[in-house]
């Protein structure tokens, strides 16, 4: 079976510039995929033309007049923009003629076209956003939600979880993932109403529950997803990046101290080279919008080729490995579930003091 | 002027092990501060003779013949152990024996034991938690709060500020340091609606207010102070621990590899351990419980007697600069703005889409 995805062009901080060659490289090192590429014709053919891909057999062009910035609002995206490429891109999906679309396109905007072209599946009332983060155990710990939901009941919470248990079962090679719930404390009546509530829920569920976790449990591993409201889970990801960035220049500086630390730095740079590729964010790029009829992957604005090339890939290792069809049916299940869950939701909390 | 401080000895996953050597080293060093070890007298006792301190004019030994053990709930320190070194330690700066109180006892019990040995100030119906952290420019940002408010009102959230502003503009050396909001994203219709009624308030307040920011910013130090709400910012902290944790661990497998990598550490170990030092989190041990009549400090559970001694100092660092005066005087200019503050509180909303 030939993966078949769109490429939204003119997403991102450098549009074709970025998203066109990571297409070419994706292709020209993947045989069972084809990419459709969908932007303003005449850039995009620039930059196939300078790297003499115009007749790749597995890359095409489809056009979209219009672009969403960066900074377009949610309502200029949807209303104002009906030929633009995200939303073109992601028509191709609904229609069938696609698989699964990568954008760099603003986050607001894409979630919301994206909500509006495709709809959600039965049962999921918000969509969320799920990145995979590196842990201690060389593995990777899957974080959601990421940003798209800023007031959670218990319920999304339950749902994230339930997404990301398809994601992870699906793509991440383990049969029964476990689940942690982002929490201030691992002790059950820590914590407010809404996670406590959460916490009820999940443990009646069939889920891998493993209980509370805690902000450092993310990069230890302890769980193999971690669920959390949009703020928690944006701040979070967002502090790490800033914390990553400062100690990474602050190595710099140390090394760049004088011309001792500079020698130092040479011999020690094959280590440092080593070390700098297992944190590369780049290799970390590519957040799935799920709970969609249809996989929609958000690479980071800022991404450069190589980390384009990474979400490309996330969105080829999710169609492969049947998401999409993972996800549907754990919706189902989970409808025919619903009574249960529902009781679970009315149980007693334990008192908070 | 002579600091006065009490220890409570007993806090913390070492006790007096840790904390007697932190507070003797302390006034070895420092010419102006008393220092009063609180708690069981024998194991105290003990320390002070291994480290022939016990005739030392600047520390003296107050029993208290109960321990509030690490895992101790709220309801038992607070109404079991009457005689607790906690709540000795607080009594003492309650009748003004002393200025602040340092503990590493757990953060829930110390917080109920201090809200009901001191009580709040005026205007003030949620204690808050602020450490600093460091950043990118060399200096610090002051986060609150980190784990003591899991619901907040707006508000609460100018509260924070204003006390971070007192505590900040007391100790950090800046007249008027700048304020973030944390949230999802810099503009004003991002977020909940919590996080954009606080934006409103702060917007309204005499305080210098920069704005909304994210996690990011924290380590780069777009400003002085970040607000959030307890959960939040306990979410942060200890995903930073985590992922400070995992780097470090990184570097060290890196180095470890083999015997030419185990040679260039060797080479770069003198840069390694200025990094080490500058990131070292004992050095920001300490958090102060903002908002009480009387200071206190609260040192990680887990501190050596290093990191403790750094609590110790934060303690002295926030006496010898007045902090608690100022936060009264800043509540008390509060209340007379209140009526202002009100009405900016029933101002409109951004629209939320």
């Amino acid at each position: 079976m030939t993966v078949r995805m769109t490429i939204d062009c003119m997403g991102g901080d450098h549009g074709p510039a970025v998203t066109v060659p990571a297409a070419v490289k994706f292709v020209q090192h993947t045989d069972d995929v084809e990419l459709v590429l969908v932007g303003l014709e005449q850039p995009i053919q620039a930059q196939l033309a300078k790297l003499k891909a115009q007749t790749h057999s597995r890359l095409s062009v489809v056009p979209a007049s219009e672009v969403v910035s960066m900074d377009d609002s949610v309502e200029v995206a949807l209303r104002k923009k009906k030929d633009s490429s995200m939303r073109v891109a992601l028509n191709l999906v609904k229609d069938g003629q696609a698989q699964a679309c990568i954008s760099a396109g603003n986050t607001g905007a894409l979630m919301a076209v994206s909500r509006y072209v495709l709809k959600t599946l039965v049962g999921i009332e918000r969509p969320a956003i799920a990145t995979q983060l590196p842990n201690q155990t060389g593995g990777y710990t899957t974080v959601l939600d990421l940003g798209a939901n800023v007031d959670c009941e218990p319920t999304h919470l339950l749902q994230f979880a339930e997404m990301g248990y398809a994601l992870v079962s699906a793509v991440g090679g383990k049969e029964r993932p476990s689940i942690g719930l982002l929490n201030i404390g691992e002790e059950i009546i820590k914590g407010n109403d809404v996670i406590k509530q959460a916490g009820e829920l999940l443990r009646a569920s069939t889920l891998n529950f493993y209980g509370n976790v805690e902000g450092n449990d993310i990069y230890k591993g302890t769980t193999d997803i971690v669920v959390c409201d949009g703020f928690v889970g944006n701040a979070v990801l967002k502090t790490s990046e800033g914390l990553a960035q400062m100690l990474g220049n602050m190595i710099k500086e140390e090394f760049e101290r004088s011309w001792l630390t500079k020698l130092a730095a040479l011999v020690a740079l094959p280590v440092l080279q080593r070390f700098k590729h297992r944190v590369d964010h780049r290799r970390y790029n590519g957040a799935a919008l799920l709970g969609l009829r249809g996989l929609v992957i958000k690479s980071h604005g800022s991404a450069d080729a190589y980390a384009f090339e990474w979400a490309i890939k996330r969105g080829y290792d999710a169609v492969r490995n049947g998401v999409q069809a993972r996800l549907e049916r754990a919706m189902e299940d989970n409808k025919t579930q619903l009574g249960e869950t529902g009781a679970a939701q009315a149980a007693p909390i334990a008192p908070a003091y």
